[in-house]
């Protein structure tokens, strides 16, 4: 029997756990969260990090930077301003370049954060959703799930205006290089073993 | 390169995927979301699903059952009625049940749904934080990022109190058989190369 639970020691009440607040699971090996501190760094050791996309312009803590050195976790960051204009075209070249990073399997498990893990990072997670055909409602509905009461429409508009088809195109031209214009499904997935998935039950 | 991007065809706008509401990966291979209608069917047949843990005494709709035939996922029901009254023992033994399906890599990847994936749903992930050993704090913040407005006090009182010590207890014995007491990190994973990351980029 197979199971999830990791245990670092006997007693489950010696490793209490704490997440960043709006801390989630993204994606396979992707992550979200407001700005970690000393007390998450317990919880982020089990994610076994190997970067962080880090997206606000102030320099990042020295107890952060040790905690990173430790770790072996590589810091990506991209200086975007708390309140920027969104029609700026920096903020799009930053989440572009943002983004690059963020779906090169090189860098996961990636850690994305800003401040509070509304904003900047629910533009990024936004341009990941479009990059991956999710449905504009369901895009804004999952940014809203975490900016709550602080949500701000022109996110949302940054979000619908941002054009990946550049981007996608560049991957595309990826794909059929790798599997070849005969290929059925022209998937490019982390791991192999995702195409033949065992089946151990049936209906 | 790797990428994450999956593609079904050339044309990126013949794909739009449309995630059910309330939509979330949990962890490695568990999802969470409200009930799945025709319409996500195509977003959840890119999720390899091996099996649906289903919290609602409703019987399942035939349109679902039989997408779940044609893409050979098993259903678990457990029989949760919308509003129960926390206090019943039996919620506590659905839960539990449910926990142990939900737990057993064997039936990963897995969704777990009920109706709008807030209450019974948030109860079901709430005990599984419990048994991650997070932090109360953050199991509720997580709770009510979905519940939302409709979030329920008992709810958080029926996952506070719920107790995971069995489980847990359980879990450490067959973790300890499987890795014996001299290991000095007991932990029963899912994919072993996770133990082993390889790292490419250093810091």
């Amino acid at each position: 029997m197979g199971l999830i639970v990791e245990v670092e020691n006997g007693d489950p009440n010696n490793a209490v756990l704490v997440p960043p607040p709006n801390f989630a699971m993204v994606e396979d090996c992707i992550f979200r969260s407001s700005f970690p501190t000393p007390s998450n760094f317990p919880f982020l050791q089990t994610l076994n990090l190997r970067s962080i996309i880090y997206l606000c312009p102030e320099p990042y803590p020295e107890e952060n930077l040790e905690f990173l050195r430790s770790q072996n976790i590589r810091l990506f960051q991209f200086a975007i301003e708390g309140k920027t204009d969104v029609s700026t075209p920096i903020l799009k070249d930053s989440i572009m370049d943002a983004l690059k990073v963020l779906i090169d399997v090189r860098n996961h498990p990636v850690l994305i954060h800003c401040k509070r893990g509304k904003h900047r990072t629910g533009c990024l997670v936004g341009c990941l959703r479009k990059l991956q055909n999710w449905c504009l409602s369901s895009v804004f509905e999952e940014y809203k799930r975490f900016a709550g009461v602080k949500s701000r429409t022109m996110d949302l508009t940054f979000i619908e205006m941002f054009d990946i088809l550049s981007l996608s195109q560049c991957l595309y031209s990826i794909i059929y290089q790798y599997h070849g214009y005969g290929s059925k499904k022209r998937r490019l997935l982390n791991k192999d073993e995702n195409l033949q998935k065992p089946r151990l039950t049936s209906f």
